[in-house]
């Protein structure tokens, strides 16, 4: 790891920027190169000094010897195929939330081997340039997917420089994963944002409903600020899992309303008994 | 606010131990006398140094000039009566969750003015003694209930109590109240309970489900470890208003289920942009 490289960041948003703040902090980077569409995004990712400069993607990647990739979904799909077409001995990694759609694209790729999918477990409810952060990452899970479909020196880097930054590193396949993160991520967010809707569908015969919202209901709700340029394509992408979890979400929630409709005292302690379960998990 | 007070405190938990630093820090008792059932929890409060002693619930209120209800809704329906039973000119108010019901018990009652339903909205997903905190409810709102019912004298003992703990005042009739509960609290903890069930019932079969689970997770579900002694009896209490809401939260997320279903990109991004409204409220 003594050789620092020079990495283009695809995507210099919430996760490429505080990815970049990372690289740069533990002296992984000799040169940080953006890649952007977005030209606001761009402007703001060089006052912060996030990336030293921006490219072209096509020059970028020549100029660069790790491609990252921290874009929707749903771009990822058609973009990493096309940057592989162009990587001659490259590492690329992406940072998406879903990875069963992303390692078909690319199963059959001449430089398939080149590609490192990950998922590091961070996130905040913000997004864009301003809401990267530093130290971001550092004690969380980070998860790589189908490692035996990557060369192993491709691999063996990823491998360390998340370990540099911290993060703990948990091996699954890309179904496995999809499955996993629908139930410990994409749920948490679906059901904050239909939270934030019913009670702003209720503001507007019950103005003052705000008014009295403790930490409790800032917590379940927070998760409702997220973007939907990066959630729309997630759930769609890990459709049939989040529809399964919903579902089962769903059947708990009605659980629970049965219970009270028929004041069933009991039942509905054993459902809160079964619930604070959760003490074994979260401290 | 010069006369410090004789202050009883019946249930010395959560709420009631919180409450009892706050009234000794802001020197507005002379003396904390706890009542509790629990004897764990009384022996706790000994020595936590919550309460300078305990005493049966009739010894307390006729050494008190002020008592405290911090017990659970049910158990506030039967003792508030009694306790107006035993008083002369105390004042008595109670901290619960839910008002209809409670104030509804003593409507007819000949003291009734010599109680006031206040709600602090503060707490925490702990319970007991242990869990008490310093400079809890400051910079919380705290809801008073139909005051016109109070003695103008009881009533401005007890708003000067609570401004004198920092917190802002709300004034609001009981039904009025449990809606809005309903809304910004109690389904925040029916949301959490249940996902920690279904997220607890995915782990039977998919044994290490919660290895990457994340703060956005963490977060939706830390409600989930409330108690359901002081719960079981809010949700039947507040029967009607929980489950409207509970019906409009499983409609909400009904709605993503059906656009994720069919594929419906910008129905989702429709769903998501409402719900992103939550940021005029949660900062």
């Amino acid at each position: 790891m003594s050789n620092r490289k020079r990495i283009a960041i695809v995507g210099v948003g919430l996760i490429g920027g505080s990815m970049a703040l990372q690289l740069h902090e533990k002296k992984l980077s000799a040169k940080l190169i953006g890649v952007e569409a977005n030209q606001e995004h761009a402007e703001q990712a060089l006052e912060y000094e996030l990336v030293d400069e921006f490219l072209p993607l096509e020059e970028a990647i020549a100029a660069a010897e790790v491609i990252v990739l921290a874009i929707p979904v749903n771009k990822m799909v058609s973009l990493l195929p096309q940057v592989l077409d162009r990587v001659t001995d490259q590492i690329v990694f992406d940072m998406g939330s879903t990875k069963a759609a992303l390692i078909e694209a690319v199963k059959e790729h001449p430089k398939r081997g080149r590609y490192v999918a990950t998922h590091p477990m961070w996130g905040t409810e913000y997004s864009g340039p301003k809401a990267a952060q530093r130290g971001a990452f550092e004690g969380k899970a980070v998860i790589l997917c189908n490692t035996h479909e990557s060369d192993p020196d491709a691999l063996d880097w990823i491998k360390k420089m998340y370990e540099k930054i911290g993060m703990r590193l948990v091996e699954m396949e890309a179904k496995a994963h999809d499955l996993h993160v629908a139930y410990v991520s994409h749920i948490s967010h679906i059901t904050s944002f239909a939270l934030a809707n019913t009670v702003l569908e209720k503001e507007k015969v019950e103005s003052a409903i705000f008014e009295i919202a403790s930490a409790g209901f800032e917590s379940t709700v927070r998760l409702a600020k997220s973007n939907p340029e990066m959630w729309v394509p997630i759930f769609l992408q890990n459709k049939e899992n989040v529809i399964d979890v919903l579902t089962e979400h769903i059947d708990q929630l009605t659980k629970f309303k049965e219970s009270i409709q028929s004041n069933d005292s009991k039942g509905l302690q054993a459902l809160i008994d079964d619930a604070n379960k959760i003490k074994r998990i979260i401290k």
